[in-house]
């Protein structure tokens, strides 16, 4: 029995004693050094390039430009291949360009001998070129007269809307009704190990990559679709990833370093970004805008939402309109009783590329929403828990979005276990006090009380497909080695894998190895580490592999002692007959059977690839306490709790780990991260860890987090996802409570102390300095 | 359709450009080099050693002795563990040792940051020896008074012997005896790459090892033994290896390199063996001393054959007994109507451990037991062919031995063959009278035509456990990833394996991928390369998964299709209708749906592990013609041409490049290869590719190959062994061929000028020098 308790992470220790080996680790004797040269420029087209010089220097290899390249367009977004042409990934990017759509776009790439002269080659590469205005936002990229920055008719990707019940009318009868515009700024995922890849030709002319990579079964298909190879001649290796958030679902060095053994007859070559080129020159979160309209009774009754939401996807495709689709797609499980319309599109410019970040959209879309589900509760006077509590699902309400059943939802259990656990009540009442400046002496630093909630997806179905696969084997000393597609890349997912494997086996958490590096020629099929997808999805067919191989266990021991196999169970890694109990065979003692008889027996394994056709939603909320000084612009978090239906939690410390890490990314986008962007040129002002405030330990509040355990019946386990959620409503819930404090909503990322200095002035709290 | 067509070998375009990756272009970064100190006496106890000089060394970073080892004694030699501890191989071994027991034996291991510093080190390290004569023979050995090397009653291993009829009355009953003592050389396996291996530990603390190996699962089994580690914390992954011919079937660096990397943290740790450490410091073949007799009748009737066999293996077992034992094994199959006793013991003594080498003790045994059937043939006055075509064995022929059916043999039809291809019986004629003085002007160079036969099995049943696995996976483009347990080594079984796979699939060899890197904790079991085995013992595994995949395949596509399973087949890598043979589907469209749609499909593979429980005999022959120029004492290789049954030959063109190799071998132990021992010291003279005579290329001569096909009925494709027969009746096939020339017989391998030299002065063939 393993599920439900809190086992240590199998790589605990080999991480806290920087023991683990990365992909850089493990790069081969010989390898050639790769560095792209990137565009000074935002926008242009260039007119020249002269690398004589460069491929001139002593050590250097090769430089390849845009006209050495294959012509075959391709997507770089971590998607499992849709059969259906629509559901496919914008196909807009080669491998170089000598179109620039963004200050540090590729335009050239190296290849010497080591670093040193990677980097002093790049400086004799001569380009010239013929630069355009940059078109940074909305208005600028979607102008009557602007360049198509794509061979498009515009320079939007893609629009959808859906709408649930007649919104119009809703809105039309309610009491009343509030609006907003609520905007999102670019910030990027800061892992802490930035992308790298290795690649070289093996002795059947396959080429092998590894890579720091969420999705190695999807990256073996986009190279093979960039330098159109048949799939199986590729092959990628997952080694131990230092962080993803999303950024690692996308494929941005492996179709070059591919490429660049390729032509360079096999030999390794790699390419390992620094920071500077991994906070711009990858993939960021989508800036997105929202206006929204939300309707109310006086009752308390949320009757009807419309949402109008920009995103701007930057000088790539990318995952393109599926984040704002996606995010979309996450109300009504919320709110599935309220009239919608949710319309949305996406569009170019020359931006950094934006991509998938942890929430894919919705941190942006909850942010609108959950502020104007405040704004609505102040406006009918009431309660903001108590406003939510009439409107939020439960179990068995209808998603009006693919009309099917919520088949598991504790919203209403981890609200009320929020208020309580924050001292909602009672603090509410204090600070009505305390916030007022005749009753309170420190007036200026005033206390408020937020809150937010969301739901969330498990996977991507029915957007995507989702599959997945286990192998299993009994080895010699009794212990299970398991094979999974599902990439461990720091969340626990191994660990949990175990913990499910271990469950219905029948054997001890600490009898199960989990294979953790993927490599697409052996590991079973499964796209991989995206969409809070794998403790889901994977649960079957871990459940299904465990019970085959635990029956075949029990049919070989039935065979070794000669009884029915009805007779025989497997506990705690050993064979017992069901009726005394008595210990008959240990795992170990049946392996070396089944290895070494030599008439019977054979090496004991399961191997189950399954597809999972329903997909549960995740709920919870996020309960905030701050202290704001008006004068100094702080905001202090006093208290910050989340509360999590995931389901059945599988492992709860690794559960709370997830929680702290989605609490401290939501908080440090909430608070300070900003990519800064000069609106002239469109050059990042900070790409790098000193100038780009990411909220680092000394930030942190302490941090709450707890629980609701439901029972999802469409997970073999009963678990649901945990691994994006904990961040997506912490920034409304401290935009809240700041308004709750002070009267002042901040309906725009960051809340920084410009911001509220900003605003605060605005609202007349401060006096313009002389 | 695959199986008898010449593919070319998976690997040939990376071999033969210098692509192919070893393990040394595997090395990771920050890799410490070890180096072993060698004993500089081959007997002896060590009573003092200072390291404290090394230890202070800069750059060095541990110095371990025989007082830091783990004390679990182990086996180094590479076979399926026994349930049966009989079964097993002798536990003589420690990682490093204080009782030296031949010139080189490991005494103590240094770590360093490079080679030189580890070079340099070992000058540091003190040693005070108490220092013993070495026993170097049987003689010396197996004295009385004779000091034990190991913790035994004697210096005796094992010895054993199987009588089949009444073989001293039949020898009694014969028309006429004749007997001799034959004795075999030390030779070394001299394999391109030198021994290396490298390990590190991963994120759970196991340990991987990356060695050129033969056995990777073996090696993870001794390994655990070694440290008493659980197996499966060990892993053990073989890349591409430049040779072994059995050396590689012992595990000889791989346990010292898990231990460092324990001891140091999880560093990676290598040793890399220098050609002088491999001849002398990994495994030798067995010299081997025959007392030999031979009854026969003046029909050709062979009636009584009698070995004693005296088998020295050096310094530790290793394979110790085994090798006497399997030779022994392999002649009463050749000749299963004579009454035969086999008597054989093994002896440890100061020389380098022996251990297995490509023919397993039957290079040797044949050796004694063709040349014996020659001398018999002479004596009673018949031809050698015609009194082989007597008395070898038919199809249907009971093998004494094992009370088994011999299930295909072909071996009278090879000697026809071979005696039709190389001219035997006009040249017999020719050779007659040019051989007389007084009828041949250049009498010094004498013709003479040699022939000898063997047989040998496949695999190690009944003797160990035969089992092997393959797991099979269609891609997304069509095509199948085939992993096998089965170890490529350069013997070009990844290519047999994809040819069997692609035939009971029904796709075109193209479209077969082998993974040819095995790796313990994903390959499917199966214990390695050695004994010929791969061939025969896979075929069964790979043909049931490639019909198990066939099938997984016809039912999806009957799904896709909406048609019954029954009339759909797989052809050339598609789907057709039975019936009007018309293309349906292409693998890759039902692989695209099968992983792609949203509802149905799943990965489809086949994961198979069987055991063999059976042994088939392969036989063959050598003819051979040479000139002997008797003043020169020099041996010219005119024509030479193995015949085999190898049953149904997957590949031809491969099959012929094994009896190449095995004829170049063969002949190179014949004429000249010998490892010379100080007979005083027992130190190696020649312990270097430059004095120690490796027959090259400008040795070789026209090599001759024929095959005899035969189907055998418990191979799933027909197929038996043709690894290591070719080089077993390369020696006596000479030997006799220069008695049929000189008249002289050389009864001590090689057949070298000094040998000769000696033999032709004894004969008076010339006259001694003055």
């Amino acid at each position: 029995m393993s599920i439900g308790y809190s086992e240590q992470r199998l790589d605990a220790t080999a991480k806290v004693t920087g023991r683990s080996r990365f992909t850089s680790d493990l790069i081969m004797p010989g390898t050639r050094i790769a560095r792209y040269l990137r565009s000074k420029i935002a926008h242009g087209r260039i007119t020249d390039i002269d690398t004589s010089a460069a491929k001139a220097l002593p050590g250097v290899e090769a430089v390849f430009t845009f006209e050495d390249i294959p012509r075959t367009p391709f997507a770089t977004a971590g998607h499992a291949y849709s059969l259906d042409p629509k559901g496919r990934d914008v196909e807009d990017r080669l491998l170089l360009t000598d179109y620039v759509r963004y200050h540090g776009d590729e335009i050239a790439i190296v290849v010497a001998t080591d670093h040193l002269i990677a980097e002093q080659v790049l400086g004799l590469i001569k380009v010239t070129y013929d630069e355009y205005p940059p078109l940074l936002n909305h208005q600028q990229a979607m102008a009557e007269q602007a360049p198509l920055l794509h061979q498009q008719t515009s320079n939007k990707v893609a629009e959808h809307q859906y709408q649930l019940g007649n919104p119009d009318e809703a809105m039309h009868q309610a009491d009343t009704t509030v609006s907003g515009n609520f905007q999102t700024q670019m910030v990027q995922h800061c892992h802490l190990e930035n992308q790298i890849a290795m690649a070289y030709m093996d002795d059947t002319d396959h080429i092998v990559i590894t890579s720091s990579t969420q999705i190695p079964h999807i990256c073996r298909r986009i190279v093979a679709q960039a330098l159109s190879w048949e799939m199986s001649r590729i092959r990628v290796v997952k080694p131990t990833v230092g962080g993803g958030f999303g950024n690692k679902q996308d494929v941005v060095l492996e179709p070059m370093v591919a490429f660049l053994t390729w032509k360079l007859g096999g030999i390794p070559v790699m390419i390992d970004l620094d920071r500077e080129e991994s906070m711009v020159s990858t993939r960021i979160r989508h800036p997105i805008s929202v206006d929204i309209e939300c309707g109310v009774n006086r009752d308390g009754t949320l009757k009807a939402l419309t949402l109008d939401v920009v995103s701007n996807t930057g000088a790539y495709a990318s995952h393109g309109h599926s984040i704002a689709k996606a995010a979309g797609s996450k109300l009504p499980p919320l709110y599935p009783k309220t009239a919608m319309r949710y319309k949305a599109m996406t569009h170019y410019s020359n931006l950094p590329a934006a991509g998938a970040m942890r929430g894919y959209g919705s941190p942006q879309i909850v942010f609108a929403v959950e502020s104007i589900m405040e704004e609505a509760a102040h406006k009918i006077g009431m309660d903001s828990v108590e406003f939510r509590l009439r409107n939020v699902a439960q179990k068995g309400d209808m998603n009006p979005l693919t009309d099917k059943h919520i088949t598991s939802c504790g919203i209403r259990e981890c609200l009320i276990k929020g208020r309580e656990r924050i001292g909602w009540d009672k603090k509410k009442e204090d600070y009505r006090h305390s916030n007022t400046p005749s009753e309170n002496p420190s007036y200026n630093k005033r206390r408020g009380l937020g809150v937010a909630c969301f739901s969330y997806g498990n996977g991507t179905y029915p957007a995507g497909v989702e599959i997945a696969g286990t192998r299993m084997v009994l080895n010699q000393d009794g212990r299970i080695t398991v094979q999974v597609g599902a990439t461990e890349i720091g969340q626990g997912s191994d660990t949990a894998i175990a913990q499910m494997a271990a469950e219905h086996l029948g054997v001890p958490f600490s009898a199960v190895h989990v294979v953790s590096a993927q490599d697409t020629d052996v590991t079973p099929f499964d796209p991989g580490s995206f969409a809070s997808r794998q403790t889901y999805v994977i649960s079957k067919p871990v459940s299904e592999a465990a019970r085959e191989l635990r029956q075949k266990i029990l049919c070989y021991a039935a065979e070794m002692l000669n009884c029915p196999v009805s007779e025989l169970t497997l506990r705690d890694g050993t064979v017992v007959t069901e009726a005394a109990e008595s210990q008959t065979l240990t795992l170990k003692e049946l392996a070396m059977d089944a290895y070494y008889h030599k008439q019977r027996g054979h090496q004991l394994t399961a191997d189950v690839s399954r597809k999972t056709t329903t997909n549960a939603s995740s709920f919870g909320c996020t309960f905030v306490e701050v202290e704001v000084d008006i004068e100094l612009c702080q905001t202090t978090i006093l208290n910050i709790i989340n509360v999590h239906d995931a389901g059945k939690i599988i492992n709860p410390v690794l559960a709370e780990g997830q929680v702290h890490g989605g609490i401290a990314m939501g908080l440090s986008g909430a608070m300070g991260e900003e990519l800064l962007v000069n609106s002239e040129t469109g050059t990042i002002y900070n790409n790098n860890l000193l100038d780009y405030k990411i909220a680092t330990m000394p930030d942190m509040p302490d941090i709450g987090s707890d629980f609701v355990e439901t029972t999802e019946p469409t997970s073999a386990y009963g678990a649901k996802s945990v691994g994006e959620p904990p961040l997506l409503s912490v920034a409304p819930a401290i935009r809240n409570a700041i308004l709750d404090a002070t009267g002042v909503a901040i309906n725009r990322l960051p809340m920084s102390p410009k911001a509220l200095f900003n605003a605060f002035r605005e609202a007349h709290l401060i006096q313009e300095a002389n």
